[in-house]
């Protein structure tokens, strides 16, 4: 049987369009989103928001762990979450190419929904485009935007680190970058290499309500933790120092990074965050993420210090210090 | 001189995804986005609100009267405005081709810029991806959402429209689509084809801040009036009545309609309303329309009937009736 697929006329906003809406509705369907109209009309808790959109290009769209759908809902989540708000709505929009197969549209539709319940978010509010085939990466693109309630009183954002405080994170780093690049590239290493891609809610929820003070975090996404350290010390005017020999990396990344020649610290990350936090709290942070299912290997692994301000220095595994620089490109593009 | 283009790096989420945020900086910056972190923190004026989004692929991305920046502004500001909402805050998500020109996206930007002026709303958060050379349509892809908040009490969904009340265009069908299809094709028509691309929300705040009681409204982009009136018979489960002589059409686009085998009505819009309004209250919505710069050729074309629920009939110039129906695809794909 010839499979079924995408064509033109699905992007056209007729009846063809509908099939689409229909897979969507049959995954994704509420109240609000069902009224179908161009925009979602909703009632929030407070006037304190933050609002967040990501585009997902990743390649491949699915992966050991993952999928584009999976990504599109946690990266946007937790962006939300690092600032301390409580994701609510995300929007879904799909660019797709002619000869997309419907088997996959729903596949990846499916994994959205799975996200979406996981994180606890409604899609509310959506839209749909066919591109010519080839021109939307391969198969797809999906850009999120989401709207979460703030916490009353709750600002973690990266210009708020302050000399003297901890510097944790909340699991092993690299693995879903190195896992990208192992299936893209064919290198086929043998491995227990997947993707950390997770919705990051609830841990930043758990911590920032029961932690007080906590006014500093973010998920070191692209450009790994190297850039999400830099831009805290760039952001604080701080000194950040961290050592190597606590940085928790599963052996097979660290592996993987040998042989293909990257540095974990500058890979990217979907379901990690890095938590600013007092020496006094330190504990009960890490034993908050250690009771988490996505916080099992937090590690305490540096600090915030006055000397070199703006500058991220480690402590190597040798005993020697080295500056951890933001990355200049990327030697991994489409990586979420 | 070689002109500097977007290569892989630009899409790191490091010092050279930078270059690309100086740019956005200098033309849409703002205290909000100039936060630059991962999500903007807002406070609104209420807890009502209207959220949406659109992803823009048109092809060509500069045509006479617009380009894809302003496109991304009007339409998701048109979407909110179209609901009821006074757009706000606006994201803007950018998937960039590798060997796009800086002087490209510079130019579009500029134009995000003077939209999103004219539309009184201010970009917030973003996001930038970096993909393969052909992979991102040829050019670029842009993504947008948008909060508004929400007029007090108004509900001005398809579901809506009543029998008895009126419809009105708030201008000339077909301009768009027909100026994207004839840049496309090179179908080098002379003739003063242009987009009618342009904010709404001055013309919806108009009509229902003035008119008491208005309560249904779509702007007839994708599928063109056709798909914007079978929305509101099939939604509002009423009939739809208009008569093809008073539908305002300029010359060269049903010349070039004629010419190509299009339909008007099936044709995109990206400034025009469809206003289904009381008999009482149609003159005042024609008269504040034709006072707006948007509105000059606002015409009434037909009305909400009992008869034949969830259909709309049209009566030809020549006397007869013909059912005008939802299109199906799309013959014109790639159009906003």
């Amino acid at each position: 049987m010839r499979k079924k697929i995408i064509t033109s006329a699905h992007g056209g906003g007729g009846t063809a369009t509908k099939e689409i809406i229909d897979i969507i509705r049959e995954y994704l369907g509420n109240p609000i989103l069902d009224q179908l109209d161009d925009s979602a009309l909703l009632s929030l808790d407070s006037k304190e928001i933050a609002f967040t959109t990501d585009s997902y290009v990743i390649n491949p769209v699915i992966f050991p762990g993952g999928d584009i759908g999976k990504i599109a809902v946690c990266g946007t989540v937790n962006d939300l979450a690092m600032q301390g708000a409580k994701p609510r709505y995300i929007s879904l929009s799909l660019i797709l190419e002619e000869g997309l197969e419907f088997e996959l549209l729903e596949r990846i539709i499916s994994s959205i929904a799975e996200a979406a319940e996981k994180a606890d978010v409604q899609v509310v509010t959506g839209d749909t485009k066919v591109v010519e085939h080839g021109r939307a990466g391969g198969n797809l693109f999906i850009n999120t935007a989401a709207i979460g309630q703030r916490y009353e009183g709750c600002d973690t954002r990266v210009k708020n680190a302050v000399v003297g405080e901890l510097v944790i994170v909340t699991g092993t780093l690299g693995d879903h970058g190195i896992t990208i690049i192992n299936e893209r590239e064919n290198f086929n290493l043998k491995s227990d290499l997947q993707s950390d891609v997770a919705p990051l809610n609830t841990l930043a929820h758990e911590v920032l309500t029961v932690v007080p003070g906590i006014h500093c975090m973010r998920d070191p996404t692209r450009g790994g933790l190297a850039a999400a350290l830099c831009d805290i010390a760039e952001s604080s005017e701080v000194g950040v120092k961290i050592q190597e020999n606590v940085i928790p990396v599963k052996k097979s990344v660290s592996a993987a990074c040998a042989l293909l020649g990257f540095d974990p610290l500058n890979i990217a990350n979907e379901g990690k965050a890095v938590i600013v936090c007092t020496e006094d709290s330190a504990d009960r942070v890490l034993e908050i993420c250690r009771q988490n299912e996505f916080g099992r290997n937090a590690a305490l692994i540096g600090k915030v210090v006055s000397e070199h301000p703006k500058i991220v220095v480690m402590e190597t595994r040798q005993g020697g210090t080295r500056i951890v620089d933001m990355p200049r490109g990327e030697n991994l593009p489409r990586i979420c």
